[in-house]
């Protein structure tokens, strides 16, 4: 077939830049010139290249396509609209709207539209990924061609091949400048990504003005040595040169493929074409009118799409996917022939379930009073959900000796260029690029989690939040999770970082006391279908408490439980993680003392804050004011359990580099300290 | 001369090693295995290129060693000992101690030694910039040498030079793939900082194992590609090899140098060398004799530096500082008596010191209820300072027209690598580097500036805290601070930020409520030695408060002040940024209402915590119990100050994509919701 732009062609491209300039002057906010520069590279991928069923968006085995240029969103709901996507509902059902209507895209950036700024999965049917952050979308497709190998390796045999799709990237300058797509680079370039397409927007236009203003490299050298195939499109308007190279990366089968697509921002617009000013503002009522009239448009039409250009996107997409959804389903029918037992594992992930018994094998750990640390016993029980859940797979940024999370079970394997099929992923030193890996491969029906040290979470803090938006249920595993981490010094000591999990909506941070409180948050995280779960743990020992003496661990499902004590104390100790044992000692001095206290383990706030009032009082009775918490993190947010009156055992500064029991010692995390405080309390509220 | 290892030498570079292995021993706990493999290198650069004087490591024309390789810091503190550095206090004074003594080698990793397991600025005489976090110190070292770039063009004359200092940076495997330092990389071969040498230990061994497992990049072909001059070293034991790039980088002028040093890891351990073993743990007593034996050492040494060894490193360094060193001073001098004005802003960069007139021209800002965008006052408070406070420069992640940060007076220009006396800086879409490259410039007497949207300090949180730890007086502005952000949606408003600002030790988190207060804030920021702060701002119009009506702007200085209302309220209204005009309108509504109210702003809670009781107690007299918070921002930690029982207009999940208006409505930042909890505060603790 002839590959240069037809009429038709031209009339869809024209389509797709006319109704984000309608859309974003309608809204007065937005980002116009990115679509216009990028719709011949949206609309040929679409129309000849993406193996995606309108009627369909929620098949697997769909090519995915991330904008990772989010604010250019006007372009993606134009395809989506375009190509006659239909609505899926969030229990997987097709309702009868379309995807976007006209009407969707007159609501751009309103109040309850699916037409939002920038593209939000869940929101709107056909988005993959939220996006709008850079970097985010070009690490998550990471995760998405990670998810597809994996998934092929798992599923596919010779007779039939259930995953094969690839991904479709579209960046832009801020892309390739953001950090994390550097490191998400390197590690698909190592992993031979062949199933990976980013598409680079070299619009040479960033929002302070030309790129070169801060940007010289040579971005297909740069990618070169990343080990990825680059290509170089000059002219974004040759849909020739763009259909050679998208055939190009199907062809290639070793590496990545970089395609540098030279555009022209806000494109046929006479006087804001190529400058900063067609970014991120509208264009202007007489400026859209002047580019209308360059395009050959009616210049007083708004949101016109002409009769020839409502069906040629959607004709050229059906024509590939109605006979590939075909041969998919069949193949489907045919593994559930074969291999029933595989067919339910794959209907469960697809599901977001779990295997029915999950939680059948879980080790329990009997009372210990040396203990152990709970990323060690974190590390036996991942292990053995892994054992129940196979597509529970995840790694850590080079620190998996140490966070304790490598799959050690025979068959677990390593997941390489050369053996796809493995659990433990080796993301390198790049922390930032693993949070959004991660929520890619989430995107993509698996069960990821990741691990590092907690005061990187600081490095990874964009993807978390994301997670959160997107409610995915990654499990992000931080180790190391106070100055308990010793000698390596403040760098190493988090200090605020609970605070900053537990002050991001929608995310869930459990910070267990024991390894018995350890096996219950990786219960609770595992059951999570909507939300992302933090699992924050010791480096150092814990030791394993009594349950016979204490209560069960399972009190931890409501957030915060009572371990121990009085019916009515006359003091509550409160305690996470590490500190749970300190608190308990203290309880048992206070109690020797003739003291009636109580000790609570709280190890998620999130989840004690969604018990009701009467199981919140009954935990902490209001008429107790005399209370004391102990936690080795900063102080912010503690007030709201302990009153304005209460003591806080916790960390008001860095840390320092020393051994830990002199840390303690430093920092008051003792003993005696807490039992003082807490005959203290007594006294104030009760005195004389 | 003969640059092979020559006998000393080779005693040098064992010393170097063996005390590594020692110290690490000693503390248990450590990484010897880098400093290792890299004695060679740091010996050799200091041995015969570094230009610094043992005797002055404060003099400011001094060469930078960064240790980005922050775990190796016991090559660092050898080096500093063997150099014979000596320590300067915080005032800068000669205290007649070692910089690092033996027996601080011996002490390291212990509580309150001069040698914590990280290196750390402040604590240790020598140390740069604290390491540790990965990818910070290359990014810290592309900061320092862009101030050089800055302070050679301010202070140097045909006749006289006081700015020609290089930058060293040792960097590892992680720093390689983190993505800050591609970042920083990126825009240092933009820039053309050819006073720049990364030396890149390629060791192959990282955590988990060999790079392979992760890592298989060209990394020298990366580099070539931001346009950096590459070099490799085959043999990190190649003195020869080592002097000739050292020195091919001090010919280079037109680039940043990269050299790649293959090196093994534990050099020299029989059983752990080019192990993942050798990185972070004591080698053990028994591998310490074998590997002693290897060198030649005598296996039963412990601490030992041979006489011969005592003296060479050190003569190197004095050779070359000491008659560059009295140039320097020369040059001092004599810009002392040709230009006293000049010499007088030098000394006062030097000393941490504003100029004498840095508050005489500020800008007022009259009543107004259509008011300005606080980022947009304070862009115009930012010019003001600017213009009397050279060495303020700063930029943005490329949002500068929307962070309004530019500096528009007349000579502010742009820096760049045609003109490196411009002081605004164009960071590009690179938040984490722009974080640590404003914190390198900090540590070269400039008072830097970053700025970029609030939800984006989540891309630059290491460096944030690293600022904090540092005592680093960087600003960090943060607009578009809430869902004031608008149609942008969930992806661009900030939420948690607050909080996550507020948790972090050390950092002042300012949000004025107006242009005046902005106006305070900025003298507060720019009025800090030890202390980072962010810069809270808005993206929409705040009403310009009637300051005769109400009380002055000046009380933002105590963090938080009562704006205007009853001497015995019934009711306290707290509210910051952009929330303090609604509040005040809910004040007045009050009062209309006939109800005693008042109302409080409250730009930083740890200005406010810093005051005495009394005034704490004045502004929120503890009687009144009756309170509402308005917070565009997640809850955590206002239970502080409305206790337990108060109200909290704030975020309790992600926003919206919506113009601001309705946004507003849906969330309940209303002149009713506010007013109608307000009266039911009061109905509930004074009912009847």
């Amino acid at each position: 077939m002839n590959q240069a732009a037809n009429a038709v062609d031209t009339l869809c491209i024209n389509t797709i830049r006319t109704l984000a300039m309608d859309a974003v002057q309608k809204a007065n906010s937005g980002h116009p010139g990115t679509p216009m520069g990028l719709a011949p590279v949206g609309y040929t991928l679409w129309q000849r290249f993406l193996r995606y069923h309108p009627e369909h968006p929620d098949w697997p085995n769909r090519d995915r396509f991330v904008l990772s240029v989010g604010h250019a969103s006007m372009l993606l709901y134009s395809l989506l609209h375009l190509a006659g996507v239909v609505e899926i509902d969030e229990h997987g059902k097709r309702c009868g709207n379309p995807a976007i209507s006209l009407e969707d895209i007159k609501q751009f950036r309103q109040m309850g539209s699916k037409t939002p700024g920038h593209p939000e999965y869940r929101m709107t049917t056909g988005v993959e990924t939220t996006t709008g952050p850079l970097g985010q979308g070009c690490a998550n497709s990471v995760g998405m061609a990670m998810a597809e190998r994996w998934l092929a390796r798992r599923f596919n045999r010779d007779a039939q091949v259930l995953f094969d799709y690839d991904v479709y990237t579209l960046c832009g300058d801020g892309d390739m400048m953001e950090g994390i797509s550097s490191e998400a680079a390197s590690l698909a370039g190592h992993l031979k990504l062949a199933n990976l397409c980013w598409i680079y927007d070299n619009n040479t236009i960033s929002i302070e003005g030309h790129t070169e203003l801060a940007f010289s490299e040579d971005v297909l050298k740069r990618f070169q040595a990343y080990g990825w195939h680059t290509l170089h499109v000059t002219d974004a308007n040759d849909l020739q040169a763009l259909s050679d190279a998208l055939q190009a990366f199907k062809a290639n089968t070793g590496a990545p493929t970089l395609i540098v697509v030279d555009s022209v921002i806000g494109y046929g617009s006479p006087h804001k074409h190529n400058t900063a000013a067609a970014h991120g503002e509208p264009l202007g009522e007489d400026e859209i009118r002047l580019t209308k009239a360059a395009y050959g448009w009616p210049e007083d039409s708004s949101f016109l799409i002409p009769d020839e250009a409502r069906t040629a996107l959607r004709d050229g997409l059906m024509a590939r996917a109605r006979p590939l959804y075909e041969q998919w389903a069949q193949a489907l029918s045919q593994l559930e022939q074969d291999e029933p037992g595989l067919a339910d594992e794959w209907r469960r992930m697809r599901a977001g379930e779990m295997p029915g018994h999950w939680q059948d094998r879980v080790p329990t750990f009997a009372s210990d009073a040396k203990g152990v640390a709970s990323r060690a016993s974190g590390g036996e029980v991942l292990n053995a959900f892994a054992q129940q859940i196979p597509w529970l797979l995840g790694g850590s940024a080079d620190l998996s000796p140490s966070t304790k999370t490598n799959l050690t079970f025979e068959g677990a394997g390593r997941f390489s260029a050369d053996d796809y099929s493995g659990r433990n992923l080796h993301f390198g030193i790049r922390e930032h690029a693993m949070g959004a890996i991660a929520n890619g491969m989430a995107l993509s029906y698996l069960r990821p989690y990741t691990s590092t040290f907690l005061v990187f979470s600081d490095y990874m803090k964009p993807p978390i939040r994301l997670a959160a938006i997107m409610e995915l249920p990654v499990v992000f595993v931080f180790t190391h999770d106070s100055i308990g981490v010793g000698e390596d010094g403040p760098t190493h000591q988090p200090i605020e970082h609970l605070s900053q999990l537990r002050a991001t909506p929608g995310l869930l941070t459990l910070r267990p006391g024991d390894a018995n409180e350890t096996l219950e948050a990786w219960k609770i995280a595992l059951a999570q279908t909507h939300r992302p779960s933090c699992m924050v743990l010791s480096r150092q020992n814990l030791p394993t408490l009594d349950r016979t003496k204490y209560a069960a661990a399972s009190g931890a499902r409501r957030g915060a439980y009572v371990l121990a004590g009085a019916e009515n104390p006359e003091i509550i100790l409160m305690a996470t993680g590490s500190e749970v044992s300190l608190a308990v000692e203290a309880y048992e001095q206070l109690k020797t003392d003739g003291v009636a206290a109580r000790v609570v383990s709280m190890p998620s706030w999130e989840l004690f804050e969604e018990q009701d009032r009467a199981y919140r009082d009954s935990v902490l009775p209001p008429a107790v004011k005399a209370r004391v918490v102990v936690e080795q993190a900063g102080p912010l947010g503690w007030d709201r359990y302990v009153g304005q009156t209460g003591a806080k055992v916790v960390m008001n500064s860095f840390g320092a580099s020393a051994p830990l029991a002199k840390l303690q010692t430093k920092f008051g995390f003792t003993l005696e300290n807490v039992v003082k405080l807490a005959k203290e309390q007594i006294q104030h509220h009760h005195p004389g």
